[in-house]
């Protein structure tokens, strides 16, 4: 096994990795930037290393800085997390190249589904049904009026090698696809250099439903049970559950087969998560692919009782994969609260400051804590604003709910500003207690409904 | 269901319950001593009433006080966690009279296994081993005589009304038992008015495994997965691990089938636990059982996924079990460490304090930390030093030893004393690490050991 692994992340994430490190019996190495120096994930690691500045580019995202940090404590490998450059196939080769392990799938396949028109296109191969769209790229002007006039308003429009929100536009209209064209295609090649573009039909009444694979390099191949995450603001899961309880066992082997036949298709390795949209009808519609490790897999640890991290690095270092499809049990219902530093009443701004007293309710069976917190923990403004990630594991979902409801009432962060009482209006809305809530519907109706009760 | 129980108990047992009642939908009376106004457990319940001074005898042993805050309160059962009023078959009968649902079996069964030689006639009756001894209680003097020279010395005089250490003599030798006899006699009769005399064999290279049983008023009774408890110091449980890997499935079953069979003979309900010895050879025996949930009930919670409490409170009100004997499986391995507020370089001594700084690991899978504890919490005089009780739930024992390390070294605790780094010590310890520990080998062996370490 790997005697040594360098952690390029920060977070809670990275917490969680260098915690699963530490069982293994592996020394872990934390990076951290100059705003980062007293946080928990360098407290715990074994070594870390400064990295640079506060910004992200300067730090998190530094390859040359990241990887001379591995190769100077004599890192074997490298678990990129999720975000920064967990989905980035340059710095994947680069750690190739210099003989250290990317924890993840090779870069070729990060590049090939990490471009989202060929991911669809990929799929669409194997007989995997994608949302209503262009066939590959679109050739020009008159190509996407066509497009969208057989999927039919509104679509997006969408850069080929696009993230974060650059490079895309909803469309309406005929008139709107004109006039937005030319300006998407040119934020594109000014953000990713590459200014190729497809398009979507945007769906309604859909729910997010993902399913997380897992393959080695020896071709054994298993999936997980689906992971419901429509409950999403700004693009932004909120809460995840898992299973679906609308899914049947038959569809969920189904979804399951469709999965696994996708990620033998293009010879994946280590975990990764195909998200799809599902109409009313309980069609799947292929989004995209995520070839890391996702905030979510809590969940899926929790229902199965799967360690996926150390899975991930038993199957990077060559193992074979420690569990077959018949080991992956429903154990239960879980469900997952995302706590950001933000102020809902302010819509949602980004908070910052330092936490003052803290309690997480750590006892009882069935629930667990992601967190980077403790007391005296300082929130910069210069990351995610996520600061923990609360789930609950119960026989059934309403219990799961009411676990889930307590945990929240108990924690106890002072010092700024989070989304906990938001968080708990939302557990106990009755749409969302239906378990039947869309993509849509945070944002379109629960969010006006409480911003009239406040 | 109930709509309200109050939980006549305090530190971290009262904690888990009340967050088992709030998961129910049941609104929680807490109970507390002067001492103990500030207790996390006063913070979570709904309703708190405080029943008498610091001295146990004037408040949590107090069952006229006890009774009445229930009764002002509305309450409809009282839930007595473990210790205290728990085996209490006056207060069980108490509230009986006053139609108050007292949470665990009926006073008569408390009663008929409170009197531990009752309880050892009981089990020979239903075919169960009991450990060598006398027949029923002792004679007089030519009886113990006889009865210690056939089993075999050393041998335990006992009172059969006994606990907490009163009217218990070792002794080596026939001279020994002449001179402790009366004075043994006289103790139990001033402590339990009772003067009543049983004897045992002392038991060598013996592990202690014990039995949970559950067994609602339909006749439903199921086992769980035995614990191994060998662990201790003063008569007191350390570390307690389930499943106990020496036991196959086959002698799981037989030990499984004995204690059903003993909890249907006695027409027992609710739970309970039969504790055993078990020798070299795996022949098991009876030691005694205990009528209420135990410290270490939260192993078989981690390893089964099933909430105990919450299957008492169901069972109590009238309910069918929840759960069948298939129902209950074996998922990993657990291990509890107890952590204590007292000082084992100082021959243990209790430890009082406030906690300044507090850090309670709460990450990651298959873990759990019950406590009280919070940052400010005080710690007094007056009560059990228990603090604390560190889970981890592991796909095998190796893992589970793993994890509770990682959380034993993560877990900050400023301000007093605790046992944590003993912990860690007996953790790393090669007899423990091979799991064939007996209930001698902490006191015996190890002691010594870590002492000339220190």
């Amino acid at each position: 096994m790997f005697a040594k692994v360098l952690v390029a992340n920060r977070g809670e994430i990275a917490v969680r990795i260098i915690r699963s490190l530490k069982e293994l019996g592996i020394k872990s190495v934390a990076i951290y930037s100059t705003a980062d120096r007293e946080s928990l994930h360098v407290q715990l690691a074994d070594e870390a290393v400064c990295v640079g500045t506060a910004r992200p580019q300067d730090s998190y995202l530094n390859m040359k800085n990241i990887l001379a940090a591995a190769v100077g404590t004599g890192a074997q490998a490298i678990h990129p997390g999720f975000g920064f450059l967990s989905e980035n196939s340059e710095f994947a080769e680069m750690c190739e190249a210099v003989g250290i392990k990317f924890i993840g799938p090779d870069s070729k396949i990060i590049d090939l589904m990490g471009n989202k028109a060929n991911a669809r296109e990929q799929m669409q191969k194997n007989g995997v049904p994608v949302i209503p769209g262009s066939e590959g790229y679109i050739q020009n002007i008159e190509d996407a009026k066509q497009t969208a006039k057989k999927v039919g308003y509104p679509v997006l429009l969408k850069a080929a090698s696009g993230g974060g929100g650059k490079g895309i536009r909803r469309v309406e209209n005929e008139k709107q696809l004109v006039d937005l064209y030319e300006e998407a295609k040119s934020e594109a090649n000014i953000s990713f250099g590459d200014q190729r573009m497809y398009l979507e039909k945007i769906m309604t009444n859909v729910k997010h439903i993902e399913v997380q694979i897992f393959r080695d390099r020896f071709g054994n191949t298993v999936y997980f049970p689906e992971r419901d995450c429509s409950l999403q603001r700004s693009k932004q899961k909120l809460i995840e559950e898992s299973p679906c309880q609308l899914i049947t066992q038959e569809q969920r082997e189904k979804l399951g087969a469709i999965a696994v036949k996708a990620a033998e298709a293009i010879n994946y390795e280590n975990t990764g998560t195909i998200e799809f949209l599902m109409d009313s009808e309980h069609n799947f519609y292929f989004m995209e692919m995520n070839t890391r490790i996702q905030v979510e897999h809590t969940v899926t640890e929790m229902v199965t009782g799967i360690d996926l991290v150390k899975a991930q690095v038993k199957v990077a270092f060559g193992e074979k994969l420690p569990f077959s499809q018949t080991d992956i049990k429903i154990n239960g219902y879980a469900i997952e609260c995302r706590i950001n530093a933000e102020d809902p009443k302010k819509d949602f701004m980004p908070q910052v400051g330092n936490v003052k007293y803290l309690y997480l309710p750590v006892g009882n069976l069935g629930m667990r804590i992601d967190s980077d917190l403790y007391a005296g923990a300082k929130i910069t403004p210069f990351y995610d604003s996520m600061i923990a990630k609360v789930i609950a594991l119960g026989q059934d979902r309403n219990e799961a709910i009411q676990k889930v409801k307590r945990l929240l009432n108990e924690m106890v962060i002072t010092g700024l500003n989070t989304n906990q009482a938001f968080h708990l209006s939302l557990l106990e809305d009755e749409e969302f207690l239906k378990g039947t809530a869309t993509t849509e519907y945070l944002e379109k109706y629960f969010l006006s409904k409480w911003k009239e009760e406040q």
